[in-house]
Formats: C-alpha cells, structure tokens, sequence
C-alpha cells in the first residue's frame, strides 16, 4: 500500500473544476462527479471532508454546490492530503528499543528517553515530504492544467456545467408548474 | 496504515546490533532476534532480504552469522527501507484526468501526455522524502545509540552475546562426544 491514492487524487482534480468555476461560481459536487465518470457518493464524502478542513464552502439551492473556501494560491497540495487523508505519519515506531532481554521485567529509564534515533529519522523525512507537498498549490496546479488541456476543451468543460446547472434550473421549473 | 512500520524499525534495530559486534565478527540472526525478544523467523526473513539487496554477508558455521557488507556509513536509512519494504512509491496515480465524460470512447493523446501535475508534485515529495531517508546512515544512528545506552548496559549486551557464542560451542563439543 502506498501512503497517498486515489482520495487525494480525486479531491485535487474536484478542487481544480471549483477553482475553474466562472466568476467563482459554484460547482456542483455531483456535476464534478459525473464529469469524471466517478461515484458521486465517493466524491460527495471528499467534498464534506474538504469543507470540514475549510478548504470549501457549500451554498444550497438550485445553483449550489461548492466554492473554494480561500484563494487558490493558499490552499496547497498538502491542505488537501490532511483534509482528505487526515494526518497520516510516515512511520509508526513500536519502540522496539525497549525490548531488550537484558531488562529484567520493566525498562531502565533511559531506555525511552528523547525520540529514538530511527524515529528522529523517519520524522525528519516526514518533514521534507511534507514541505514538498506545502510547495504546490492549486493556482501552480490549475495553471498546468490550463497551459496542457486545449482552449476548445476547456471550452466545452466550461459549456457542459453551465448545461448541467440551466437542466436544473428547467427541471424546478417544470416540477413547479405541474406540482 | 503508515508507509512504513515494524520491518523497516526491526530491520535497523538488527542492523545496529551487528555493527556493534566486536571487531567486526558476525552476529547470529537467532540471537539478535532473541535479544530484543523479537520473532527470530521474522528476522531471519529480514535479514536475508537485507543479504540479496548487499547489505549484509552471511558466513555457515558455529561462528557464523551476519556482517555489514560495507561501512557503517555506507548504509543509509534509505537502503534499509528499500532492502525491507522494496521501492514503494508514495503515491499511486490512478491516471484520473484520463476520465471525461466529453471524451467519447478513448481519451484524446493531449490527456495523457506528459506526468499529472498532482502526480509530478507527489513525486517531489517522495523524493524529498528519499533524500532525508539517504541522509542519515548507520554510522550515525550507532553513535546515538552509543551515547544514549549507558556503558555498563553495552558491556553486558557485547558479554551476552559472547555467552550464546560460547555456549553454542560447548554445545557442539558436548554433541561431538556423546555422538
């Protein structure tokens, strides 16, 4: 197993349609569901983590849906990971260092003193991984996308929400006329 | 789950106990195991992952058992953890900016070309990671270890493991008589 998959995978590619929205509207997290062709139960969970963690803000209604809680320059690849994943250490020590056959019932004091040495070096690599993951934010990662995706794609990406948001808006008119 | 555990702490805890073996003579898997009061199969298993990726030698007889295949501090953390746990990438990308629903049948060549950018930003992690991994080595965690461990307790640990030598040799001399 490795330590990231396919949440924070998921919960990026979301963020980046709600970071797309036009004019900071709302997406709907059905909409960036079915976008992507993933389980809308699946990504309605992420999103509740992502607002849970203050990264997005829900709005009800007919053109509801999500926004991003604060500027995309401020919410970096490793807010999401956290906010999906919660923190996750790198390692778990199971201080071993205390087993020892010499240590007749309880260990010596000095046997668990400070942090272990190999733990020291796990939480120090645990560190780096974490501060490379503070680097990226979802403008660098929304800017990417923008710079590989053709402009006719983006276009049609653009066009096919606005029709997923006006099909509702023509469904609850109609439930309201024969309701 | 943590990327990383119990093999990667035995393994070093292991390794530390035959980098202290006097004057370089070679540890048995069994009593290194039996030291820290751990599963001496699982060790066993430990060590001979750490022997085929050229950490370790082995040498047969009453004497025999495990040395460093180099300098303490030509091992690293890093080489521990791959020679235990093999290459395990932080983070599996399930290539999800190939789902679309406007891509009709196959995705289009723009859609898969070159890394995801969420895939590229957790691949500097994971190197960054690696790297801090890479920093520290054996000799150092040997030294930790030395100023931590009272003198009277490394004492009596290098005597124990000079009894089990001893007295696996009067064992074989009892069973060349009576046999």
């Amino acid at each position: 197993m490795s330590q990231y998959g396919s949440a924070v995978e998921c919960a990026l590619h979301c963020l980046l349609y709600v970071a797309r929205a036009d004019e900071g509207g709302a997406r709907s997290a059905r909409d960036v569901a079915a976008f992507q062709k993933l389980s809308a139960d699946y990504v309605a969970k992420l999103f509740t983590r992502m607002q849970k963690a203050g990264l997005v803000t829900a709005t009800e209604g007919l053109h509801g849906g999500f926004r991003l809680a604060r500027g995309r320059e401020e919410i970096s690849v490793l807010d999401v990971v956290d906010a999906v994943e919660g923190y996750k250490p790198l390692f778990v020590c199971r201080e071993i260092r205390a087993n020892c056959v010499l240590f007749d019932g309880g260990k010596p004091a000095w046997a668990g003193r400070g942090v272990c040495a190999i733990h020291a070096a796990m939480l120090r690599a645990d560190a780096a991984m974490r501060d490379s993951l503070a680097e990226t934010n979802l403008a660098q990662l929304s800017e990417h996308v923008a710079h590989v995706v053709p402009k006719a794609q983006q276009k049609a990406a653009q066009n096919w929400f606005q029709e997923q948001g006006a099909a509702r808006g023509r469904g609850a008119r109609t439930r309201a006329i024969f309701n």
